[in-house]
């Protein structure tokens, strides 16, 4: 059966008062915490939009450039696109194929199946805390499995808070065609990735013929529009309003087949 | 200089009350009156997300696909992708070229340079009033100029109101690499399409890198959460909560250079 949902006004807004997480860090607990401190109560159907980014420093994601050793894959295509051949290796030990390359630009195929600019693997915002920024530069890779990462939060806080939220693990992606970033849904739990209105009439009660909507990208575009980017004490981020029947699908079900994908 | 931009929480409305709009209809007029009748006062900053295909309606942008002549060109193409060559010739007559077509498929670069499916050229929903659907069916165009149509909008209120919002007319865009569509800004004045933010630096003061996001997009993607497919009764939804500094920038700075697309 598909999912019911029916969309009212929506809020969104920042959690406030959260730290710039290191590993280790409860997120759930930091969550828990933000939210009393500023008296907002969650709810069930709210969904909460994360930057992958706080995701990965919390769970460790971020390696020091220095620690990588290179293959030669990683030193050839380094060497094509003009990057760092330890960041190249560290990208293609996340990826599943190379989409498309040129100078300065690495388009892949991630490991979970989204393609982005080097498999969301971030040097702008990794140096990670005072002590340990000698040792630097670090870069961050997006959380190991995302959709368990929404799936451990939301579990979370069910028990700590007694709600039932959505949780959209989020990150920017470049377009084909366009230009600019928008915020894209890499880790899902609780809501829905696609809206399948199928089925459903418009109008003029004539069945709609695409209508099968990204609902978590637009989620975590919505977000983006409040957390931006380098902003990681904007790193959770409530949209409130949204009507929507509980699905278990994570992210992958937001991924073209590359064989039925006219770009791939 | 680049506009500076503070995004605090963000409410994000269906203005209601609005008719399914019909050619003539003005659309400035329906909407000084629809945020009367529900004692909305719009505010400078307001940006007023508008489907295009109630522009389109106003605007008188329908064809009836029994006056169409087909080309040569619109035949066959019609044939190696089994659509109607009707609108395969209104298809063709909204682009600038075909990106990628396969069964049922056409994909194609509209005249105005954003790439999309069948030019936006939209059956599902076109079907007009009573008394002309004998005479269907009727298919919908883009509007003509949508960044005209956005900015006569906003004058249009800030005539009537004396306020200055920014103005994003929307569509649904299907995309490479993911399933599920997503809104897109094609006609924007006022607010900054684009959100460039190189320069500024992250919570460790180290210059952003990939730092420009698609402003107008993420706000059609945030519209789109409320005014869904198909429900032109919410053709008009507010986003209220964006700061931005003006911005005469239209749509176009969105699209990717195709000389410079390496997915084009």
């Amino acid at each position: 059966m598909k999912p019911r949902i029916r969309c009212d006004d929506l809020e969104v807004f920042a959690l406030p008062g959260l730290p710039v997480f290191s590993p280790g860090d409860d997120l759930a607990a930091a969550i828990v915490n933000a939210a009393a401190c500023s008296q907002i109560t969650l709810r069930d159907d709210d969904v909460l939009a994360v930057t992958s980014k706080a995701v990965s420093r919390c769970e460790g994601r971020i390696v020091p450039l220095a620690s990588v050793t290179c293959s030669a894959a990683a030193l050839r295509l380094a060497d094509e696109v003009g990057k760092d051949a330890r960041l190249v290796e560290l990208i293609l030990g996340e990826s599943a194929a190379v989409s498309r390359c040129g100078p300065n630009v690495l388009i892949t195929r991630h490991r979970l199946g989204f393609v982005t600019a080097n498999s969301g693997v971030d040097a702008s915002n990794a140096v990670l805390v005072s002590g340990r920024e000698a040792h630097g530069p670090w870069v961050i890779l997006l959380p190991i499995d995302p959709d368990a990462s929404a799936l451990g939060l939301r579990n979370a806080l069910r028990e700590q808070l007694g709600v039932d939220v959505g949780v959209v693990i989020t990150d920017s992606f470049g377009r084909p065609f366009r230009l600019g970033t928008v915020g894209a849904a890499i880790g899902v739990s609780g809501l829905p990735p696609l809206w399948d209105k199928r089925g459903e009439v418009d109008l003029f009660e004539r069945a709609l013929e695409q209508t099968i909507t990204a609902l978590a990208d637009q989620v975590a575009a919505a977000a983006d529009l409040v957390a931006g980017q380098g902003a990681e004490r904007r790193a959770v981020v409530v949209v409130r309003g949204l009507k929507f029947a509980r699905s278990e699908d994570g992210a992958g079900v937001l991924c073209r087949d590359p064989a039925r994908d006219l770009y791939a």
